[in-house]
């Protein structure tokens, strides 16, 4: 698979991978190779990745605990000290082994550490290779907020190994797949038809590759996300609230980034039918979809006025006004749509009564 | 007095600088305006800052503790946490009023506010307005180490105002005439010589231009450090592990960041006359320049040892190199020099013994 040129930086795929990263590995002469996992992923990521190198290479591993609740300050204060005392230097690279919340922690981490060391991302969920693989997003949440601190800042290289899909569960891929529809959804009706074709995971190269190539063509026409860029966040001003709530709700199971946004998508599929356009026939193709992939939630007004409350921390927003991106039809988007305070909760309403 | 014109925005200093600071507040319609300032600023510069401008603003006012023990991640918390709780969005903008910890710890804080928003610098001290205003270094320590965490990210402009220097004792002062003592030394022996004339700080608008425009002719030569850059941490490898060890150590009194390099400018001049040909009488007069203005301090065979082992977290090392700037003589630095072992305790004996 060809490997695909982002901001600065490759996506390379596969068997090509390790390949590229060995090679640049002998041509950089890094001071310490350091390798930052979770509890999960150096049960099973780990092995994977060292039994495919050819060379011999001396890693220090740094371990977090998995989970969106540890992707915090906390985590990246005991990372940079672990750095430090391993003596890392400005010439030393971190290599960021796992989901979403490792690569956005560990890019943060490096792009900090003593001003900035170099990092690569080896995305392991299918939610992190479609969506955080390329975009040079790094951060972490502060409290129940997503995303609140970071910078952006790109990796060195992005290796896309399939292989390591094997070691995650049905709901995890489901998870990411949810990001693979939104591809569809803001910018390719062709690609939206395929994937809902899709019922197993077993074959999903083509089609992760195709979500890389289009999510590096809206991040290289605005890098810094003055305009296009804000459509690669359809369903996420509700669903990131909604994921925040839930969060830190003790009534509530915790959701994944996708079941979330997949909400999310739902709920802004119902005003983008109001406010932009979206066909009745669309509008029901996106909630059958979902409906049909994630499971239903149920919310209490207290629960609506509560995720409502944390729309304002939206960082998309500005001068007070809360921006949505919607839907004209599928692949067509919409930016800086305000809505009209009464239609937030008849979305609700609508998701409830489905 | 004319602007300065670094990396990617100017320093406008005096009467000017107010000018040009309404002017952008004008141009920009931020989403809101916050001030950051530490306690003493907010009583001594705040009200000055204000009685200047001609325009009615609503400032939001962030207060942090003053003090180096308090430029840490916590403070950057706590920090963060305001801005959020304060509604800020990507469109506000933070205005640091301050000392270099006010400086460089807001710059940071806004460089990761939702993956960065604008700031704006007024440096307070004679320190932050010859060191802090070029260069994009924005960070905090991590435990006593300094400035571990951190990215390089340029303000929207820096505004010079020497009026604020009234409100600084002697001893602040003299903490930031040491950074321009230096500028001298790296760079510039006639600016070295006018600077040893000086027996009171009551007129130095135009030494603290000519350090202005030393360091940003270095700093836009290289502005990642990869060479040249360097040259301004001369007296900073030694100086900066001094000021790390008396800022934990219980026996000592804690030095001022000046303070703290004026002793590394001498060890290190010590060390540059026994390996880069720095003349004697140089040498003699590096000593004398700063033991006539600076506190002589005394280390214990304990304290050194204690000193000697921080070095290794110095960020211009590599591959376990330590890496020092020397002088092969006023106004010609030397990069990347290796010292031999035996040498640190010579320079400190040497420094011990005056």
């Amino acid at each position: 698979m060809e490997s695909i040129t982002s901001a600065s930086y490759a996506v390379h795929f596969n068997q090509n991978a390790y390949a590229v990263l060995e090679q640049h590995l002998t041509k950089k002469n890094y001071s310490k190779l350091f390798i930052l996992v979770d509890t999960n992923t150096r049960r099973d990521c780990l092995p994977i990745l060292k039994s495919r190198l050819r060379g011999k290479y001396d890693f220090e591993i740094l371990e977090i605990i998995p989970g969106e609740e540890n992707k915090n300050i906390s985590t990246c204060t005991k990372a940079w000290e672990a750095l430090s005392n391993l003596d890392a230097d400005r010439k030393s690279l971190l290599i960021n082994l796992g989901g979403g919340v490792v690569t956005d922690l560990g890019g943060f981490v490096a792009s900090t550490f003593k001003r900035g060391i170099s990092f690569i991302n080896i995305p392991t969920t299918l939610l992190a290779m479609v969506d955080a693989s390329v975009g040079g997003k790094t951060g972490v949440d502060l409290g129940p907020l997503k995303n609140q601190i970071g910078v952006i800042n790109q990796p060195e290289m992005v290796l896309v190994v399939s292989e390591f899909l094997a070691t995650l569960e049905v709901r995890q891929l489901n998870s990411g797949f949810a990001e693979m529809l939104k591809h569809g959804l803001i910018q390719d009706a062709t690609y939206w038809k395929s994937l809902k074709l899709i019922t197993d995971f077993v074959a999903l190269d083509q089609l992760i590759y195709d979500s890389v190539i289009i999510k590096n063509k809206v991040v290289l026409q605005d890098p810094t996300e003055q305009g296009l860029r804000k459509i690669l966040n359809y369903g996420h001003t509700l669903g990131h609230a909604i994921e925040s709530y839930f969060l830190e709700s003790t009534n509530h199971e915790t959701l994944l980034h996708g079941e979330a946004i997949a909400i999310g998508m739902i709920l802004e599929a119902y005003l983008s039918h109001h406010l932009t356009g979206l066909s009745e026939g669309s509008l029901e193709d996106i909630k059958s979809t979902f409906l049909g992939r994630y499971k239903k939630v149920r919310f209490s007004p207290s629960d609506i006025q509560n995720i409502l409350s944390l729309l304002k921390f939206d960082k998309k927003n500005s001068h007070g006004n809360i921006n949505f991106v919607l839907l004209h039809a599928i692949g067509k988007p919409a930016i800086d749509v305000k809505i009209p305070e009464n239609l937030y909760k008849e979305a609700f309403a609508y998701y409830n009564g489905l």
